[in-house]
């Protein structure tokens, strides 16, 4: 039998999978096992496999056949990953493999040199480094641009989150920032009133870890399919058989670790439930970043820093660890829900997080346009930072823009995710509520399965099906709405 | 400046090693941390990337710059790099894809199977996977042995030890099998006379990996350029600028994991210490298998077991588990010098373990040249065992052959380069006493820097530049010759 031209993409898209799943094993050992000495090599390793990648997903067969197989008589799965496929290629296409070869080396080369620049503080080492990537980032930009049009930023916004533009998000984050300071600094002045017990350590990494596994099992992690460790910034990696977790531990910290592994748990589940007959082709893969985010923050926020849950999670914590005045039950969930504004992103609470975004937002959308250069980021940091959060990073690089790891691979275009993964969990949270009525009193209870499966039936098994407003309708019954992320805050800080 | 024939090759390799880089760190990820779920689609990863280096490999673009470079002015390390590509081009140039991928996919199966079947002592499930990796042995050995004409199992041979042969082997395991069985006989006899106070544990699993570390240090291991992590049968992977070596620890027993440590340090410092700046082309590659087999022997026995290093070891033992009665300096040096038959060839001592290799090497020949099927294995097994040290595994596959994994990838022809690998490290140890003669008292005192300069000079930094033959005769004066293995086994336990 004839293979037709559809069938022929599966095998080269199953093809590029598996390389994909070598680079993600390889890519989660850079930052969670290698040592230094390994850096070159692994970055050439992993720059010659994006240029395979690259010159296979952009062939002249592969072109011909996505353009043939739009003839062809196929079923609403086979289109939209036929729509997937084709929306790689046109990605991919448009670059020159020598940018993708440069661009994936000189990432690696600056987030190398980050891990020992950071500690040390050095902004002008590490600027140098972000030039280069600035640089071709900026290319790859007015290259995407000049076919899409619109503007560069815009190009880069849609790799990750499809149909999203700088005017739609200037719209959604001037509603935010038309009431966000406000509410922080009623939810801090509220909060003010009452003083909380901070929790003593030292917790020891290894309790740490086996708090962390508590979770995860607790959350429905598959550990037959993957596993937590450690890296200097806590990420979901691997593939969607093997997924990859992992944290970072401080031992006068307790919360941080813990609630890294909640999110990163959120990511996981995704990954870990994304339709398996479908794995390795393009409508099999997760929706979006900002789906994505939404479902780490639906686990991390909405139901991780919940009463119920955080009630639930509590004598684990005493069984690890002991009893202290700070796990008395009022001081512990207040503790867990305290806004606090403070340099550091990953650490920050969720109604000061959108902050952070927005500043990021702001200083790469002019990086990318040319409006700004890398040497004006640090004035500008300190100047949004006092204005939104009160806090000055001046002269403190590392606690401000070089705080983590994501300009350094030239993801530009990545952070606005973040928020709008906020946005999206609280919508869907308040959607699973509703369909839920016994929802609060489940997770009292420990019971997730009912919340899982609502999950798992109106996002994580359609992968890439949908479009994500399609998605986002069917769960929810609307758009996109930042009104339910107002809410939540609302109700939960004031 | 057009490129020579000879420098595409050089570009063609480093390509393929780039890639070989990202298998060898997913394949040691198989093996040290991948969950079990993992398994079918790192196999299919893995297979597709052996795949594609085939076809690179055998590329008629290949084939025509190797026979062109012949003709191009080339100097001695160059035309080094050329034969040793050609060789691998020989090599994998007669095995079509197809029976490369079925046999990869066959390997993979049948060690992941392995990780289950063999706590459950289950022969018939082992046994069925096996097959399926014999029928494509089989195949490969058939078509090498077409193009190089000889036996099916010298092509095999031929892949680990270039220039050997069964005869040769049978000439030098026949030696062995002249004397091997008196001098155990009379090792076990001597022995016998003292009794031994054995180790008393337990000796937890955290301080074993310290004990372990200590002894990499020792050693030369550099930690920047390499991990120490665990897997169910110790190994050393990864790529040269980035090793990964495993052990496995049981707690009730304290040196099996120890010395599993010295032995993979010395596969690692030879890794390591390879040509820097040849790494990527062929000819920076280790020798052989049994060369690299004689690095691990010489710290492992030739220099690990020695009286001087096991004085110099002790401290770091007491200073780990304290101090008890079989930590008393004459009966640990006797202890970790005994000689003890066992079912278990990783854990046998040096003067049982060529009776383990025989064995295999009988079996594995008479298995690849078609006189017996994968069914006799078992009865083969335990008539060989009880012969040479009259121990039965007569139901106890685990412990018989189904206690290692290196018939599952297919490796046959591997085996003979243990103890082939025992005799250089002899020989080898032997023409460095020669040369330095302050040996022993540096060894007593922690210095091994003259004995590892000795080995960098006149192995480790020589790649695959000489023939096994020419680099032999180079460092010690004269080709492999076993008396030097019968001398230090005397020597040492007569
Ligand atoms: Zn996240
Ligand atoms: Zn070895």
């Amino acid at each position: 039998m004839e293979n037709t031209h559809y069938q022929k993409l599966t095998k080269t898209f199953a093809r590029l999978s598996r390389f994909s799943h070598l680079s993600a094993i390889a890519g989660w050992d850079m930052f969670a096992m290698m040592p230094p000495n390994g850096s070159k090599a692994r970055s050439e390793a992993l720059a010659e496999m994006s240029v395979l990648c690259h010159q296979i997903l952009t062939s002249q067969e592969v072109a011909r056949a996505l353009s043939d197989a739009e003839q062809e008589d196929l079923n609403d799965l086979e289109r939209a990953n036929l729509r997937e496929m084709t929306r790689q290629y046109q990605q991919a296409a448009l670059l020159p493999e020598s940018l993708v070869e440069a661009k994936s080396l000189a990432g690696s080369r600056c987030e190398h040199a980050w891990r020992t620049q950071r500690p040390n503080n050095d902004w002008q080492g590490f600027a140098e480094n972000l030039k280069q990537v600035v640089k071709y980032s900026r290319e790859e930009a007015a290259l995407r641009a000049a076919q899409r049009g619109g503007s560069r930023y815009d190009a880069l916004l849609d790799i990750y989150e499809p149909d999203m533009t700088s005017a739609r998000l200037d719209a959604l984050f001037g509603d935010l920032k038309s009431w966000l300071p406000d509410l922080l600094a009623r939810a801090t002045e509220k909060q003010a009133q009452k003083t909380l017990i901070a929790p003593q350590g030292p917790f020891p990494t290894a309790q740490q870890r086996e708090l962390g596994l508590d979770a995860m099992k607790l959350l429905g992690f598959d550990f037959d399919g993957g596993r937590l460790d450690v890296s200097a910034h806590p990420f979901c990696g691997g593939v969607p058989e093997d997924v990859r977790i992992t944290t970072r531990y401080n031992e006068n910290e307790l919360f941080s670790a813990l609630f890294g592994v909640i999110h990163e748990t959120g990511h996981a589940r995704y990954e870990q439930n994304l339709p398996r007959e479908w794995l390795g082709q393009p409508v099999a893969l997760a929706r979006s970043t900002a789906l994505h985010e939404s479902q780490s923050l639906f686990f991390e926020m909405q139901l991780g820093r919940s009463e119920a849950f955080l009630t639930r999670l509590l004598p684990h914590i005493t069984a690890r660890f002991g009893n202290q005045p700070a796990f008395e039950r009022d001081n512990y969930i207040a503790w867990n829900q305290r806004v606090k504004p403070g340099y550091i992103r990953v650490d920050a609470d969720e109604v000061s997080y959108p902050a952070h975004v927005v500043l990021r937002y702001e200083i790469e959308r002019a990086l990318i346009e040319g409006e700004i250069e890398v040497d004006d980021i640090p004035a500008l940091w300190d100047e949004k930072m006092q204005h939104w959060l009160g806090l000055t990073t001046k002269d403190d690089y590392r606690n401000g823009c070089m705080q983590d790891i994501h300009w350094t691979d030239g993801g530009f275009g990545y952070f606005p995710s973040y928020t709008l993964g906020a946005m999206y969990a609280a919508q869907l949270f308040h959607a699973a509520r509703r369909a839920l009525p016994s929802l609060e009193r489940d997770i009292a209870n420990g019971d997730f399965t009912a919340l899982f499966d609502w999950l798992r039936q109106n996002i994580w098994q359609h992968g890439s099906r949908f479009t994500t407003a399609q998605l986002v309708i069917n769960a929810t019954g609307e758009d996109l709405n930042p009104h339910y992320f107002r809410k939540h805050l609302e109700t939960r800080y004031l």
